[in-house]
């Protein structure tokens, strides 16, 4: 029970120093959480020798034939040799789609292209989606990101243009022709995966796209789909966890509303300075549940973790007690919490503009762990414009590449795509979690995390997700076997 | 022999009045001829009551977000209900995608729409393509065409794009949410048809591609390849028909550098004005045997009726009185020939500019019936650029739809496209002649013509076109039922 409305302003990042409040709540979408936390995934290794980067002269709009749109810019992609069959040889790409950050950390990160190029003599090519990392149009990034004007070509359809130009080219410039492509990409970048098969069949004989909310358009998926699958999260790792959690709002509320309320929140929960409201905290907490459930990998398990401390503190300490502990287990030993000074990242900044253009993904809660919070398209809309100066087209998404009735639609159509999905992860429940057709397929596990498949196999890796990734490669060389006997079949009896 | 080289800039019209001479030789891409041929297949008739006129607020760029891209324009779209199954029935929708043309014309030329609907009980939709007739953005036609600022909005990728709003619309405003859609189109709006279901699989259930020669781009299909069909048409008709023009090109070039040459052709073909340049002449010739081959529709046959007058005329004529007698009877009684007043048509204006931008189609004649003419993309760019500041971007209708292999690359993806061609249309041998896969089917007809299977069946049809129809309309029937049939199922068993 709230006495004040609840502020329909909030953060979808950890930390709120110089982040603009957003009135929505989209999780990060990216394969790895943030990369301060001690449990991220996120290897600091300098790329090694094997990576060469390259750019490629991109066009800025491919859709539009004004002078300006002409323009190119200087795209980075990384390729790596060292596996590959070679010219000729018809072996197969590898190629990542880059999503919402530079690509550099990619090159480690996801190990599905580094652990199974050997045994397909793959090409890895990694390439940086525009307006990220050095892969800016305009003469600086800061006038890139001016305003709507220069951030007018910063979309998707634009990015899987890019790709299918970039493709093309390698393809030409080494000599592999007939080599076939598979896509992979994780979360936005799992998106554009799918939806470059879809839409280039021609450049990519197939896509592997993990943990991508595909469906999270346009209400296809029920709204509070997401924060009740981290409500189910907890829960199931404890009742009493979830119960702490549930009634804390309310009680930060109740502290924040008597005198000295803040000054007792920061105490507790040791913040880095004051706290101006009890949102701020709220907010924080908020985004941490569900960083936690969405980035719930082994052997860290950060829910559990959480819900460890929760239980366990000394419940003479109270709700906020057991809510503070979970903090502190959750961020480890720091000298302060909740409002440590953070910069904003690329991602942040750029994702920031998508979502407000193109990318809507309309997020509510609903009566679960969390406190109701609605998602309101008139507010949303009205936000963004007060940014930008223009709207968000929030049915361009499922115009474009479609979504509504997908299984109808695709079980006769397309062909080659894995949507992989883990189910601890809320925003599977915007993903392919069926089977459309014999080579639509959905790859699931009960315990999987976001994008968990196409990270580095790891030797403390649980074996539901070792058979997760083989099953994954099992379709894979499927698809390029049966491509490889149509191409020969095609080479000796080409009638056109 | 020719004496001088063969002066590249030409016309691909009939007639020279007020038309820019172009590099290229890029026949009429429309489901009919030339509408003053008395031949022609056009009715002169009004729509019926039948047609229902509305417009909607189309989006300026759909695939860039900078303010000027929101700026909206009414685009035209025309609706017969006349047969349709009505609200809720899940009927049919058969949609026209307009081409390089006003709709008005379509709504009685496209007999495959009208004769077909009442079995089907389908609402018939016709859609115009933007810059197009009535469907023209910015304030007028004049400032739409002014310059590539204006044109830049101009191009497939858009066009479809809002073919897909429409359509999207239409379902929602109609109660049809799942009417299986069927686009149809001919020609250039055959290759959208087909695009379109490629493109969007969740709007369009099916494309019947008529004579839509979508592997004309990029060199898929030789250079050549029109012009040897063109050749061959005639040369089937009749050797002597196809000797008499084939050396009336050197005659015409000698005539012409006599003294009192070109008065003596003025003469002979009985032109409207002078000549100033024999090319006039020789252009004239080329567009008209191009244009008899392509629309060489039953019963008028202007293959036929041009290689009758040839070689039927008194030989005493010689080569040149044969080919003139050969003009008089293509185009019936006139007071004068050759040069005859005439207009430019939208469709010579706004195709100056898809075939200067994207629908690239390189096409050259090579030792056939024609004199040879290369096909040089460097003069054709500098052309283009000329005109219009930008240049082409001739690779870029094979990256965004495909076409290199097609057959092995779409053999496992898509389904439910038509391509329907007539053999005897030059345009043909740029089509899909051989099945790709059990639903992406070619059927086409030994004698048929561009886009004759679209057009109003007539009584004095010949059984092939009447078969082909049939053979069409039995396809488009199977799709639909197996659609509905998955739809109960999808209905019953929804998991997501």
């Amino acid at each position: 029970m709230f006495s004040s409305p609840w502020i329909p302003f909030l953060l979808f990042v950890l930390s709120t120093s110089v982040v603009t409040a957003l009135p929505y709540r989209f999780p990060r979408l990216s394969p790895i959480g943030e990369k301060f936390l001690h449990h991220s995934r996120v290897l600091e290794l300098p790329p090694s020798d094997d990576f060469k980067t390259f750019y490629y002269n991109q066009t800025l709009d491919h859709f539009n034939y004004r002078p300006e749109s002409y323009t190119t810019f200087p795209q980075r992609y990384i390729v790596n040799f060292k596996y590959w069959g070679g010219a000729n040889s018809s072996a197969p790409i590898f190629a990542y789609l880059g999503a919402e950050a530079p690509i550099d950390d990619d090159l480690n990160v996801i190990g599905f292209m580094t652990d199974n190029a050997i045994q397909f003599n793959a090409l890895l090519v990694y390439i940086e989606h525009r307006y990220y990392g050095k892969s800016v149009p305009f003469e600086s990034r800061d006038e890139a990101l001016r305003n709507a004007s220069t951030l007018g070509y910063f979309n998707s359809a634009q990015a899987i243009a890019d790709y299918a130009n970039i493709l093309m080219h390698v393809k030409k410039e080494f000599r592999a022709n007939y080599s076939p492509v598979i896509v992979i990409g994780g979360s936005y970048g799992g998106m554009l995966a799918s939806w470059f098969r879809l839409k280039y069949p021609h450049v990519a004989l197939g896509a592997l796209a993990s943990s991508a909310p595909l469906l999270y358009f346009d209400d296809i998926t029920p709204q509070n789909g997401y924060y009740s699958v981290v409500t189910k999260d907890f829960r199931e790792v404890s009742e009493t966890c979830y119960e702490t959690i549930k009634k804390s709002w309310s009680e930060i509320e109740a502290v924040a509303l008597q005198p000295n309320g803040l000054s007792f929140l920061d105490q507790e929960f040791k913040t880095c300075r004051p706290i101006g409201r009890s949102f701020e905290l709220r907010d924080y907490l908020w985004s941490m549940y569900a960083s936690a459930a969405q980035y719930n990998h082994p052997p860290g398990y950060p829910v559990t973790r959480i819900c460890d401390a929760i239980d366990g503190a000394f419940s003479v300490n109270g709700t906020l007690g057991k809510i503070a502990a979970g903090v502190f287990a959750y961020r480890g030993n720091l000298s302060c919490y909740i409002n440590e000074p953070r910069n904003e990242t690329e991602t942040d900044v750029g994702w920031r503009w998508q979502s407000c253009s193109e990318m809507v993904m309309p997020i509510s809660s609903d009566d679960d762990m969390f406190p109701p919070f609605p998602f309101d398209l008139g507010n949303f809309s009205r936000y963004c414009n007060g940014l930008y100066g223009v709207p968000p087209r929030p049915h361009w998404a499922t115009t474009y590449y479609g979504g509504h009735d997908i299984q109808l639609v695709l079980q006769r159509f397309g062909s080659n795509i894995i949507f992989s999905n883990g189910l601890k992860d809320p925003y599977s429940i915007g993903g392919v979690l069926h089977n459309i057709s014999d080579t639509l397929l959905a790859v699931h596990t009960t315990n999987g995390s976001h994008c968990l498949d196409i990270l580095k196999a790891n030797e403390t890796d649980p074996e539901w997700v070792v058979t997760q990734r083989k099953t994954e490669v099992g379709i894979i060389k499927a698809w390029i076997s049966k491509y490889y006997a149509d191409l020969a079949n095609y080479k000796q009896n080409k009638t056109f």
